[in-house]
């Protein structure tokens, strides 16, 4: 990890200007006829150039083997260590959706749920329920009204909701409502803390009242509630990397985790391709000493199992980056938070690409194609994700040496 | 980090002797028209033969992206974690300029500042006086007597000095009095714990009459104090490894760190080649088993800036080798204790090139030339400096196995 006091302590408010591009998803396997891996395989005459004259390596985003979501390893590529610092899945879940988060507030997920007459579970998903039925359910959990606090409701996708609790004093120690099996009822609010008795007391009143409003309701006639967190406090780009730092996204989650750190977020369109998003950066390139880019659509692609629609966003992104390099970065980092291998359509635990490119700091290693399997042989090695950032500043020269 | 308990309980006092050969700021980048890292360049037929039958890889001196200053850099190599058990600026200092620090002495770094007629600090760095100009105020501070302790001021560099305090149960937890920033006072010397009152007050009496004699002194008017610290207390070698430790070094600051664990210091004069050093591993081959070998100027000229001059250090050491081998070490470890790349004339944080030959017990890499490039491939792969210890003692064959 980003050691925190070091970084307070080395940290320069001067130096050169860093790019953080990744493409989500961005490491894969080879799949049936196609031996090579997706990035392998792409055209990217634009990266292969970047590596031959840069330095190369995987980056393992938790740990080996572990298989990470977005938020995570988005904490993880940002220097923070998502194990020992957690973010709680009621943040990330309000993150998830774009809702937001004021600080303070207490978020938690929710899943719809069936119970019995006598109130006990008989499936924890209410049917896996479609999110155009749990729409109306979620329309009434939002206009319930309790003293004392805000509450909101919003869907999230079939049966799962979020819940974000916002006023004075509020603490997030509130164990799980989940019993995490059927044959039981929804477990009673509770305090995990003596500090969150007040907050659990609110909470009561509000899961009373929500309660009572989907009785009569088929599947969904209950809830259960999991993941209460709150902002994890961590540390801020600027005050741990003295960066002035922006995000340029399209999907809300990476804005959120992006506003966690401490980042602005930029103005973007849903549809925007790379070479917007790459216009946004030139549009504030002298606002920030810190850009974070981040392109969704490996992630989906991979997900989808569909490797040549991968590769052919891999492909768009190196058409588009002139417009980054015409900026001129000291440092730009391409690398993807984790690998999504269209072979196995989903997020995988696999290391991940990722390539340094400082032309005044880095040491060109001997490698002249970016991809798994030049990067076993770069000049960055592996490492974990979470050492990404004093790598990045200390090529920027933004860190002072340590001791005498 | 060297396991502490491990070795403790793993090291024999047996086996194969040691020689680990440092020369400062190895590690290099290519320059200008030069394609080649320093090390590349140079023309090494010893080290390479060493790299063909043995094998090599890269350490990382603190974590990525940290440059370290020599201090904690020397101690990663001799397997202690500088960040958990800092060495202070203090500490530093004494052993940089040589001084004679005995165990508990407590030592700081000074400032020489420029106050205004109300005590304010004006210049941090008294205008960056000389150290010529500096001296006769350096002796002047160093003739302060104080009842109860002895102290020593002495020159470290321009406007900066160490201040050391002897005597009977005192204690280094004393805040600093560098306010650091202009426009406000040296801060009054404060004890950081109840245990540190008493060298609190006798400082305190020691800074009253040192501000008093530097009273009409301009620009150098005052002074300001910082790193406080003791002898870390560090496990020495003999209790650690189980080895009787040599330390063959021209400048102080090398010297000092090695008795900080317990080395001996083998007598050098300030001019000795690489070749001269060797010949005092030579002469006392038998007497220990382990030697420590410091060669300073591969630092100095990437400091300089040329290229050409490091070059020429590295191929004077490789020259003198034969002495070395000519010895039949069982394990000759050749690295540095940070990069010091020419073109950035500074210590850098880029990994570092290491080379174990241990005839009896080490695997042949794939590689056939000593260099960063090579390393990237080599079958040490990348490590921290601080497990190169527990490495060569296992080359030496001498750490017991692990459990059963």
């Amino acid at each position: 990890m980003a050691n925190f006091d070091l970084m307070r302590e080395l940290a320069r408010d001067e130096g050169g200007k860093i790019v953080l591009l990744v493409l989500d998803g961005l490491g894969g396997l080879p799949m049936g006829d196609y031996t090579q891996t997706t990035l392998e395989y792409a055209n990217t005459p634009n990266m292969d150039r970047l590596a031959a004259e840069g330095t190369q390596g995987l980056s393992h985003p938790i740990a080996r083997g572990i298989t990470p979501g977005s938020g995570p390893a988005h904490l993880a590529l940002f220097g923070y260590d998502p194990i020992a610092r957690p973010v709680g899945r009621g943040i990330l879940s309000a993150l998830g959706i774009g809702f937001d988060l004021h600080y303070g507030d207490v978020a938690a997920r929710g899943n719809f749920c069936t119970v019995d007459e006598n109130g006990l579970i008989t499936d924890r998903r209410a049917g896996r329920i479609s999110t155009e039925l749990a729409l109306p359910l979620v329309e009434k959990l939002n206009n319930i009204q309790v003293d004392g606090i805000q509450t909101f409701v919003r869907s999230e996708k079939e049966y799962r909701f979020m819940l974000a609790l916002r006023g004075e004093g509020l603490d997030g120690a509130i164990e799980d409502t989940d019993p995490q099996i059927t044959g039981e009822s929804p477990l009673p609010v509770k305090a995990a803390t003596q500090g969150s008795e007040r907050t659990a007391d609110l909470l009561r009143a509000w899961v009373e009242k929500a309660q009572l409003a989907l009785r009569g309701e088929y599947p969904a006639n209950s809830f259960i509630l999991r993941g209460f967190a709150q902002d994890p406090k961590l540390p801020k780009f600027d005050e741990l990397y003295k960066l002035k730092a922006a995000c340029v996204a399209v999907y809300p989650m990476y804005k959120g985790v992006s506003k966690l750190v401490g980042m602005d977020v930029l103005e973007t369109g849903g549809d925007f391709t790379p070479e917007q998003e790459f216009q946004v950066v030139a549009g504030h390139w002298n606002d920030y000493d810190f850009f974070f880019v981040h392109i969704k659509p490996t992630d989906s692609r991979g997900e989808d199992g569909n490797f040549e629609a991968k590769a052919a966003v891999i492909e768009q992104v190196d058409r588009a980056l002139p417009t980054l390099l015409g900026l001129n970065p000291d440092v730009l980092v391409i690398t993807g938070d984790h690998s999504t291998p269209a072979r196995l359509r989903n997020h995988s635990w696999h290391p991940v690409p990722t390539l340094i490119w400082a032309p005044a700091t880095h040491l060109p290693d001997l490698t002249d194609h970016f991809g798994e399997r030049q990067g076993q042989r770069g000049g960055l090695g592996q490492f974990p994700a979470n050492e990404l950032m004093p790598l990045a500043m200390a090529h920027a020269l933004r860190l002072e040496k340590y001791g005498a």
